[in-house]
Parts: C-alpha cells; structure tokens; sequence
C-alpha cells in the first residue's frame, strides 16, 4: 500500500535520511528479486521518492547495487578484531561477531542482501570475498602454507554462512530458535577447529 | 532471445517434456526472482509456450512453486539411506549425498531453487523442514531426547547447508575448487562431531 503523503522530491531532504531509505529499499529489493528483478523505478516506489532522486543520488542501476554491498560502519573493523583474536578464542570471536551483525538492523540488512544477490550477481560475490573471506583468511595462522590456509578459511565461512542461513535467513531449527550465547558456544568449536585444529583431507 | 520456432500450443506435447521445461523454468524463477517477482506469464515466455499450457498444467502461481518445491525422483530414497548408514558412517554419507545431489542436473535445480526461495516464502521454508531437515533428525540417535536431537540436527544441518553456499550457489573459495572426495573428507567429520560426538553448550 502506497503513502498517501506527498512523495519526497530531493537534494533539499537531508542526503543522509534518504539515501539511506533509498538504499534500505534497494538491499530488500535485490534480495527478494535479484538484480535483475529491481528496477530504479520500483525502488523508488517502495521509498516513496521520485525514481530522479534515485539517479541522482546512485546514478544508475549499478551504482544502486555498488551502495549496497558497501558495508556499515563498524563492519570491517569488528571482523578484523575478530580475526585478531588471540589464536585459541578466534572461533569463538568469529562466531560472535557475526551472531552481533546478523542482531543490529544496519548490519543485517547489509549480510541478507550481499548473500543472497550473490547467488545471482557476479559482483556481489566478489564483494562477499572481499568483505568476508579476506577476515576469515586472516584468522588462519599465517605460519601455514598457503594452499592450507585457504582451505581452513573456505571451511570456517562455511559452518558461519550454514549458521547464518539456518538463524537468521531461513529462521528453521533449533538453531534459529536458542539464544546466541548458546549458538556460539555449540558453533565456535567447528569453527575453532577449521582454524587451526587437526583435520583429515587436507593433502588430497 | 526468444525462440523463433512456434510456441508449444499444449496437450498434444507430451506431458512429461513440456511440464519438466515450464517446472525448471520455473525453478530457475523462483530462486532468481523470488515468488513475488515470478509470473504464470515470464514462466512461459522463458519455457516457449503459452501462458495458458502452464495454467493447464499447473493450475495457478502457487500450483507452480508447489511442484518447482517436490524434490526429484529419489532424492528422499538417497537421503534416508544416508541417515540410516552405520553411526560412524552417517556423517560422510550425508555429506556424499547432497554432494552427488548438487551435482546432478535435475536435482541441483530442485536443491538451489527451494533454498534460495526458503529466504522468502514460508512455503518453501516448510517443505525444506519436511524434505531435508526430517532426514537429519532421523540421522541422530534415536536414544538422545528430543532437545539434544532437534540441536544436534540443526547443526549437522548447518554445516552441511554452509558447504552447499559456498561449493554450488557462490562457487567460492577452496570448497567450491577441491574435488568433491577431498569436501567430503574435510566436512564429515564435523557433521559426524554433530550427530554423535561430544558437543559445549548442548544444556545451556
């Protein structure tokens, strides 16, 4: 159902309360129905502004997308603390951080978006490996070889991404339905492992 | 591009072909464009025939996403097998199974359409429940109560749904590089750790 106020025209709003509404619709919208599904247009509508306010402030379609894969303040730096972790609490600091994330509206909004235009979109997937799997690399203990490390980073995103889609995207189990302290504490090990634990199948 | 060969008028064609072409169409729908941004009309652009053959075959939006959601012949058969293979084994033959699903056309289809339409339609949430997160309850021991049961699924379960993110829906990082013997060896034994082993934070 359509606002029956008037529709907000532009530069004289104030940038950052529109933009942001802009942008929260756009995350939505390519969530739900990928980038080929979101049109300026129908952005624009569910933000109740003129589709020319979304140009003006995105300038395209792309630029739309670029905006929102671009993370929230404070995301960058809380992983990177996480992964500095002193080494036997990183799963444990990894896990949290993004139980934390996944909990704050801004940052929510941001991970449900970037994770799921990334089963369709290129680009949102190389943001994902950029804003994501550069930190989980990072957790691994440099002193590995290379190949290693990249194997051990590739298994810890995958039991935090199973944790995230179960929790939080699809809301199912008793995984969705405990409270986080105890989703870390019954996650973290897994994770803790895939980081510097013992594991078979690593010289295959 | 659209075909130009004319549009497969209906009953005439054979049933199973023209029916399997609008239900991948529409799978491939589904998860691109979420339920909402799916239309009896696109489905039938996209699989060549009239809008109306799909009304006739599937009656109406909901008929469509409800058959795009029955998983492929022997996809229960395969998963139940896995969940009744000896305790020690379970965890590998999970993992095999999804693995050897995902890499099977028909049902990678089937696995990628329900999971990224499950982040929208509680229909779709609903048959993942009944078709996948069954199979890993019953994978569990049944001498376990049902709260440790119901956890212990959930996490075997988000393992393994992290390591299909990362191999087949984003095909990122070393996951989605590695032979699937050498996924299967990595993964097991986590989701072996989850079915039976010793888990922190089970009676929080």
């Amino acid at each position: 159902m359509r606002s029956q106020k008037p529709t907000h025209r532009g530069p004289r709003d104030e940038r950052g309360v529109v933009a942001a509404r802009i942008l929260s619709v756009a995350r939505a919208s390519f969530a739900a129905y990928g980038y080929a599904g979101t049109s300026l247009r129908s952005v624009g509508r569910d933000a109740d502004v003129d589709p020319g306010l979304v140009i003006y402030y995105f300038k395209d379609k792309r630029g739309l997308l670029d905006a929102a894969l671009v993370p929230p303040p404070g995301w960058t730096e809380a992983i990177a603390t996480a992964a500095a972790a002193p080494m036997r609490l990183r799963g444990a600091a990894l896990v949290r951080t993004m139980i934390d994330a996944w909990e704050a509206p801004a940052s929510e909004e941001f991970l449900r978006s970037t994770i799921l235009t990334a089963a369709h979109e290129p680009i949102a997937r190389q943001r994902l490996a950029t804003n994501f799997a550069v930190h989980i690399l990072d957790a691994v203990s440099s002193r590995l070889d290379d190949d290693e490390r990249l194997v051990r980073a590739s298994l810890a995103a995958s039991q935090i991404v199973g944790l995230a889609m179960m929790r939080y995207v699809w809301k199912v189990g008793a995984l969705a339905a405990m409270p986080s302290d105890q989703a870390i504490a019954l996650v973290a090990p897994a994770v803790q492992r895939y980081l510097n634990g013992k594991l078979t199948g690593l010289d295959q």
